[in-house]
């Protein structure tokens, strides 16, 4: 019984994310949904992003959080728009979430639009919110066997960043194995291995993003 | 309507747990929630506690993954009892799964049985499984804004384990930060700041579960 009501809100959500697919292709606006475990990098993989791109792309986020808007201040000080959805308990943002943030963007002025999901490495991956793609964050220290104990988030995700790999030398793990076995679980995966306290790596993740926003825009 | 369902949920498993809770007090045994995201260190801190413990208190594990079995070999190793619970797909162990391992076990001849929940820093709180305290792992990459934007975990555990502290070095956050953070949400919670690796402050965590334990079944 608690299996039934599970799918019926992954099929309600399904409905809600396909009408803000619709929208988005409708606006020209690429949509990319960013996962991670709770302080893996994404807001700060964000703020560098921003910095970097922000005079090619004109981008907004909505962030995700259960509470608090910590991560929406961080990422309004880069002056750009930002919605936070604050989700009173819930680990994952769904469809509908996102669609009650749009009264609050004019998505006419936009070129990208990122969803920082709830940091969870599980939840999240199970709910689509309308996006054209999933990326999602691991970060070095939390370890190797990742990919074949949370192997949902890897196998929905297009892109996989490595992330904090400055700590590499204190650290019994690899971002070659982690890459390894990221693969076994979705050999389509584009991998990046970054630092965003570095900024090592970066400048792949951005070319990357750039002609993805280019060609998504000319589709 | 979605909120109603989740209540009927939680309120199913509270009367699961209490069970569950009534059986562990008749078998004098004490039963602990060990709760992180992934890769904090959950499976770490049980290697080493039962090596370290092993001759004094007569301990099981329940392992709690969404697949694979690769924790449950790690505890088995140590020689003794574990039972792999995979839930398929769900984020969090619930007082019914906890149920189904208690054919595998002699609970006649344990003192304390650890419940190793999925990596999450959020859903597993919501659930009860009959413990008898909730303990909780942060690891220091995760960073010192986990405590205010993950509030729920902090403030259902009795003990935090602030691990991987060995990397403060390397890290723009500090454990006593942490410390600091988490007691504004929870002024109850007992801290440890540990390194599974290095073995720093884990004889404290011994002396105080070795305490615990003792303290438990006597009562």
């Amino acid at each position: 019984m608690k299996i039934s009501v599970v799918k019926n809100i992954l099929e309600a959500n399904d409905r809600i994310a396909m009408e803000n697919r619709a929208l988005f292709e409708e606006k020209d606006l690429l949509v990319f949904n960013l996962m991670s475990s709770p302080g893996a990098g994404k807001t700060s993989l964000l703020e560098k992003t921003i910095d970097a791109l922000k005079d090619e792309i004109k981008m907004g986020v909505i962030e995700g959080d259960i509470q608090s808007s910590q991560d929406a201040e961080r990422i309004a000080r880069r002056g750009i728009p930002v919605v936070q959805i604050n989700t009173g308990g819930a680990c994952h943002i769904d469809g509908n979430m996102i669609r009650e943030t749009f009264k609050e963007f004019n998505f006419d002025d936009l070129d990208l639009l990122v969803v920082e999901n709830v940091g969870n490495l599980v939840c999240p991956a199970e709910f689509n919110v309308g996006e054209n793609f999933k990326a999602m964050i691991l970060s070095l220290p939390e370890g190797e066997d990742k990919p074949s104990k949370y192997p949902l988030m890897f196998h929905e995700s297009e892109v996989l960043l490595i992330n904090k790999i400055d700590l590499a030398p204190y650290l019994d793990c690899s971002a070659e194995n982690i890459k390894k076995e990221a693969l076994k679980v979705n050999p389509r995966l584009t991998v990046f291995e970054i630092s965003c306290k570095t900024g090592e790596g970066l400048e792949a993740w951005y070319s990357w993003l750039k002609e993805v926003v280019k060609s998504g825009n000319n589709e």
